[in-house]
């Protein structure tokens, strides 16, 4: 590894593409030309514009954003987004559903009782500890929207494809698989992704709206918290996290320009994921948690014998440059986060390291 | 200037210590020896605890903070708080007086009203086009808190002393002052202030609240919204923006170990101040905006006799690498912003142009 950097797994923040760190390397102290950093420049100026004007076009590219669609870039995380959608989307009588499959899934629908708002959960994955994706879901008939968790970091399941909503608009936490995979927008009336896993640093949470949900947001909502505040203003009503909208934009760039797209960005995933289960199914050591078809294609969880060998495992590997292995604090075993920037040579020097790490202890 | 940087008078984001650029810059691949840059490290991890622990403990050195002050850092921007004050401390028949010196003030008051809130307008200088800050200020027996902005970056006025609120708690937004002198923290129930002018980069506001008034919060103020939620996580209760935490960290020593704390950093914006300002006022070609004793030590708003001359001013001091002296776009005319991070040097060019200029074309 270049300037002793370390292989990364980390679940989020988590691994950026090195040509995007260097670049911002590079051009800190002057960015474009204008002899400020870019954490000095003014977001009203035409350095900036350029900057953010080129994350949001080459996001449109990159999912083939439809012009009914808005991208916007907010702060607060998927946390804030939790509160926002019921604010923007729920009033009177409306209800919402939502299908709980995990830690994110919970604190969203939570947030949405907290206000007040009626929501149902319509399915969930709780009975057997999250480790599967419910299928066949029965939704209401009047839901004003419908809630799911794409990808779920903690228990490492995926939704393989999305359900048919019968034209009820379905919205989706991203934050752990937006951009690995090409995504068919149509049915969504939202997708919002903390950028931090996939497209960028911690402090930007990506945002794409359909038009016809924005007419939903009553008047008394607060501007910070309403969508359309940050549509009419290409997401600059006040200053934005500029440094994190400029690196977001560079791994916008670095997909489309050095990876060629999201269908190049899911064949190097998809070998990336199998490498590494095909590990832990080949072995008796590993033990994979997810049920097989609701695996996910970015976040690995997998246990070992016993706690004792898992610490081992962990702490081994950090001594071999393999970093971030150490599974989410409320369920312990191990985890490998194999987003985007995380490179196949990386997750094969795991793999190396795993066959090693049971050879001696297995 | 080094790597061909100009002399920065943004009026935010704005200029930050060459140094701390610097040091973002060198160690942009590897933090702190973790061989991930700080863009990619987890904010659960040792190093981005140090980050983070450091940044508040030198915060409450700076200003002095005793134990009943609680340091955080919260995402969108003053912007946000202007909405989570009101949600966080009125309910019920509570009521807040609000004194008006300007479009921060007022985009504070009007988040609180478009809430349903009670609040009351006791002061405004709008009658002078808020070109002063009122005085002898009457404010109500009942109110739950007083809001004021301390210093108003588009007209450029400041509060030379805070009034005497007789025990009821006084919430600032400090977004364009904070740092830039000592303070008498006591008085404030909360402070709050954007980083991108002062003490960081866009992307983290920074709150300092006192403990008492964590127990106005009713239980139905989403948990991202609730200033308890970040008290009892140490500001992360979700992904912080670590990138902006981290550079805040380095301004905060940059102030306590190069400066030497705010009685220093006082004595220098009042020699940058006091420089700028006495070129204004020896000139019959500058004319100062804000009323004598009302001005402010970091933002000097001034016009030159007519608007011709004043764009020819900002294009020819950006020729000759003086950036930002644009008044904002709401009033006109020219300002120079004079942060802390803005050196006396700077200071020196800019006047030695304004009087180039002014033999030029006065």
């Amino acid at each position: 590894m270049n300037a002793n950097r370390i292989h990364n797994f980390n679940a989020g923040p988590a691994a950026l593409p090195l040509a995007v760190l260097e670049e911002i390397r590079d051009s800190f102290l002057n960015f474009a030309g204008s002899g400020m950093s870019i954490t000095e420049i003014s977001h009203r100026s035409k350095w900036f514009d350029g900057a953010i004007n080129d994350a949001v076009d080459r996001t449109k590219r990159l999912l083939k954003l439809s012009d009914k669609f808005h991208v916007l870039f907010l702060q607060g995380g998927a946390s804030t987004q939790f509160c926002m959608i019921p604010m923007n989307f729920l009033h009177g009588d409306h209800s919402a559903d939502y299908v709980n499959t995990g830690t994110w899934s919970t604190k969203a629908l939570k947030e949405a009782q907290l206000l007040g708002k009626q929501v149902k959960i319509v399915a969930s994955s709780e009975d057997k500890d999250f480790s599967y994706i419910p299928k066949d879901i029965k939704f209401s008939n009047d839901a004003t929207y419908i809630h799911i968790t794409s990808n779920n970091t903690i228990k490492g399941t995926q939704w393989a494809s999305f359900p048919d909503t019968q034209g009820v608009p379905l919205i989706a936490d991203m934050s752990s698989d937006i951009m690995s995979q090409p995504l068919n927008v149509e049915k969504f009336g939202l997708i919002y992704a903390g950028a931090q896993k996939n497209i960028g640093p911690a402090g930007v949470c990506m945002v794409i709206i359909r038009d016809d949900m924005l007419k939903l947001a009553p008047d008394t909502v607060p501007s910070m918290l309403k969508y359309t505040t940050f549509v009419s203003k290409n997401s600059m009503y006040n200053t934005p996290p500029c440094f994190a909208i400029y690196t977001l934009q560079l791994v916008m760039k670095w997909l489309e320009d050095t990876i060629g797209g999201l269908e190049n960005m899911e064949k190097i995933n998809r070998e990336k994921a199998q490498l590494l289960y095909g590990v832990i199914d080949s072995s008796d050591f590993y033990r994979g948690t997810a049920e097989l078809e609701s695996r996910s294609m970015m976040n690995v969880t997998f246990r070992l014998p016993n706690e004792e060998l898992e610490e081992a495992f962990i702490q081994e590997a950090l001594d071999n440059d393999l970093g971030g292995l150490k599974g989410h604090r409320s369920v312990g075993g191990c985890r490998a986060s194999i987003y985007n920037a995380t490179t196949l040579e990386a997750v094969g020097a795991l793999t190396d390291f795993m066959k090693e790490f049971e050879r001696k202890k297995g």
